[in-house]
């Protein structure tokens, strides 16, 4: 009810400010029995991980998670699974200017206003670093996934107007993995990853679109009416910092297109059809086509220049990055999109258990 | 659960088949003691009302709504508010050619592989006539939030190719009502109009785009990490038919931009920004400037046309509209867009009154 | 979250004033594809209709449910089920003496109190005609335990000081229905009948206790810690008006046991147990016997007798019952106990599917 | 939906097996920018501490709540308050005998059931453990009530036939923590402990009653139909281990009376009733007076005699506990029962915030 909790049947509920302790979280309603390969979990992690390049923050964490219950001799118990992850490298004096001062962009007014009250260290409770709990629950929904033969992969379409315009049935998202900025394409990588280094040499920042194609889901998963599955997807995806819109399958260039062009022909009986402008979703519910949509990530906010802005008493002031900051978070964002995916697909996944007795 | 209710402490539940007895909902939450103007309420509903004009479907229906519980001479009790709007034009012989078929780009298939059973008179549960129940619960939150001065609007910022590329500050949104498009510019207007009527001569559809503005929101509205505000508008958004994407303030523009060119300076203690590309929210919370958005829809699936599709068997069969469908549900779907967002922000609006004692 | 729906995958949501224009609800996440018997569903509205007799209100409705949706050639979708009940013997002058004064044990001061406004008119939405909506949701959920054999049967075990007091194993639960009071023991079916008769020539009202008994459970229905089945079923029990108490098994009773008297021993590897104090529960979670429980009602509150009271300026004000009310609901309520009892076992059963995978 | 989380608005979702690494849990939608006392927390925690008498469990936990985050120089942030608590005296060889067998009465049986795993180790999620969690958030409630003057006590009114049978008004509840059975009358309470004493030399265990009284309720805090406050605080206390019955204000005791006996007549505006069987709440909603209600507990399951038993494979076998148990709960049953109230109260106070606008 306060924003805190994801999903219905398969749950994930955190907490944690970015300088405080630790952050943390429980899933519940993860099925029992269920062996979980811990090795994977962190590797979802250390895909999000800063400080792997002179392009992200060089804020270091390790970012291990542990496990607090729900686990027993490796495998679920279907009790809530309870997990948190130290924040160690805390260096709160780089926050201290903050205090009274609201950068813009960022949450600092908003929560200050919701709650008269904030944790200025970092953005508090608003800092993306609360994200780490989403990649963890997240692999645990792939674990899941996996037993039904769905794999969730994303790529970096483009980064400023540095864009990669082509299908995804074109490209080798296993590449994706290959080099720092998850882009498939290596000569788009290698242009993508040049952009980020002019910018950060502005003291700038720049947005991107990344893409994510899930396949493998049975036809008939998903709700009509509110809870499409589109629509919790584009919940799901809204719900990450930075994030300012999200479009399934043909998306927005549909807007332009006529009928005969953009409906999606039936070939057989599994629901196979000849084009997938309807992004694996009709209804609000799965056809067993791949779900693919693109999300817009905004540049990051804080910059590494002056910028004006006002403290808490109405001020003008002028505002300087001085934390540990990344230039473009598109690299790093990958693992958080996909495990929000696995997340939403996970638990509409387990709501279909109960749609036919 | 099942997908049938929106929102957390203003909810909609709503039922109806397409051409069932008659489809309705039940709103609760909705605060005690509010005198309820029941003309803006059918108002609302016959902006959305089919058969106004050649280029929407010619399916007659009044579209009258009967109130069953939670008004009391004219003020809302505090208890569910029950309505009911009763399926008339209800032409099941239209439908009974695709009792085993599976229209392309329809929930048909998918509503077949989830329930094992159909509906198929006029797509059942998955048909857009459910929204006549939104639309009706929008015009409760909009009076609500009325009382908070919120006020919001939308117009048709495309139809095909025909873009009315335009900064909403720079039109007059009050003349959007003034034509049968929604479009506040009258050129542009009657150029979508053209469109619509030349893709309907040819048995066509065609989609668009609808911008909507909410203007008023106090600072301080909307939920941190999941339930933000704008995550919440997306799921409204997207849950809505025939809807493909969903971008807030500077939205996929924004990807292409650096840090510099976007961010939005604070110009003022009350939260006043010298731009607004953020789109009103930061952190998923309402920093009290406008929150706009575009929504866009893909073109009606429904072809008076031949169209290729397979039966429940897995044959080839052809597909052509008999019912009464229309060319293009832009001009129709504005008080539905409209309705959405005044939920979302309802919803969000109650729920802030909880923060501080 | 208004306090209008009850269950969390299986959901009836009600709506409906006691004099308005019909009560009705939303039954919600019932699976599709099931073949309703409607008369089955009319029998228990019977069961609990007044007017049967003279012990009973003499309030004369038909209880005849419309359904509106959700069911299609006499099988369910899998789509929200609505379905509404007219008030016909609306006899409002019973009540405008009412209007300005609350009645004692009444909720009229509490409606006040909590919206500001009320309808005064038989209680409102605090009747127990809402209960109405229950029972009809209940009969879908026992004949969708039925396919799992789960039975559940009720009887009247007291009137005031006539207590039937023998273990149901004792008993012939089917003879329950064969007299007006509910009890399976003509004897004292007739010893509570005149004690009813008795207090009724007094312009009185008497309490009483329902048993019911669930048969057939699977073990391993129900959830830890918060959501146990007995916790969902005394919320349930406690939500039906007038009721005050509710135990488990051996309730009340295993408080001045020692452990050796009342643990329950296995015999078999299917879990019978030697004794069933704990009422087939353990852990919250069912073992497979019977769960049983005690309902305790307290005296209607309305008296046909003067009752010293207070209206909405303080003032003293003398109130007497005019409309048509029941000196005792236990005949009336067995229906209504079943029915909660039904919508909470159904509701866990479908829970229950997730667990493994 | 799993059943680890109490609440609707201020909701509490625990973690934790018995003898797993800690158990915790997340507080979310606690206000803002209240002032939180961590003594007085951890004087909860130590009241239902173990190891404090020879009555009880000599488990040693120190039982220190770490807080994670949600509190920022000592005053809530309104985001969610994460906790742990370790498990420290975790002794697991007490258990290796009990990997394949099910004790009678306990949740060993229900849990293999229904999850087809389960932790043998002290009953895993199932222990009495987990309600440390309970009592470390009903403190957080027990703050935001005390702002509002709500006062919740409770004692021990039974213990087997012992029975303090006097209206709590007669007595002084402040004198329940004077002595270690909480139980305000020394005479009662002496006779108590020499109860307890007695079964403990036998190796069995005894049952009781715990009264729960809340006073300082404002009128109109509740819901209707579904979610009465007297529902929800049933729901409340029947989650709590081994307690098998609830009863509100005159409970069974009403259902031998006549409704001239027990209704509650108003004596002036404010609400005040000249009795109070109704226990404080009329349609589910509090009517001002004090609150109280009945807790039954049956005695523990566990006893330190050799009992008959199942493995799980069907062979008979004999049980004896072996870990450190208490012979009768109630002593420390009294904060989780105050805990639960607070939680069910503080949620219904901040629901009531969203009625009247």
């Amino acid at each position: 009810m306060s924003g805190n909790t994801f999903g219905k049947l398969l749950t994930l509920t955190t907490f944690g400010e970015s300088h405080g302790i630790s952050i943390g979280g429980i899933i519940d309603g993860y099925p029992s029995n269920i062996s979980i390969n811990k090795n994977e979990i962190q590797k979802e992690l250390d895909r999000r991980k800063p400080g792997k390049s002179v392009l992200t923050t060089q804020r270091k964490e390790e970012d291990k998670v542990e496990f607090l219950s729900g686990i027993f001799e490796g495998k679920t118990l279907g009790t809530p699974i309870g997990f948190i992850i130290k924040n160690n490298d805390v260096n709160i004096k780089d926050y201290n200017h903050l205090k009274d001062k609201f950068r813009p962009s960022h949450a600092d007014f908003t929560y200050e206003k919701k709650y008269k009250i904030r944790d200025y260290r970092g953005g508090g409770r608003s800092s993306a670093r609360e994200t780490v709990c989403r990649v963890i629950a997240g692999a645990f929904a792939k674990q899941l996934l996996a037993k039904e033969k769905v794999v969730i992969r994303s790529y970096v379409s483009s980064v400023g107007e540095i864009l990669l315009d082509r299908n995804y049935k074109e490209l080798d998202l296993l590449k994706s993995d290959q080099n720092f900025i998850g882009c498939p394409d290596p000569f788009f990588a290698k242009k993508m990853e040049n952009e980020i280094k002019k910018v950060k040499n502005n003291g700038d920042t720049i947005g991107g679109i990344i893409t994510c194609v899930i396949s493998g889901c049975k036809a008939g998963w998903g709700e009509p009416v509110f809870d499409k599955i589109n629509a919790d997807l584009a919940k799901a995806m809204l719900s990450i910092n930075a994030v300012k819109g999200f479009e399934l399958g043909g998306g927005f260039h549909m807007t332009t297109k006529k009928g005969s062009e953009v409906n999606d022909v039936f070939l057989e009986k599994g629901g196979k059809t000849a084009t997938n402008f309807s992004g694996g979703i009709q209804g609000g519910i799965s056809n067993g086509n791949d779900i693919y949509f693109n999300v817009a990530f905004k540049p990051v906010a804080t910059l590494m220049q002056d910028q004006r802005s006002i403290d808490n008493k109405g001020n003008e002031v002028k505002i300087k990055g001085k934390g540990r900051h990344d230039p473009c978070v598109l690299p790093r964002a990958r693992p958080i999109v996909e495990a929000m995916a696995a997340l939403t697909i996970a638990d509409h996944y387990l709501r279909s258990k109960t749609n036919n007795i």
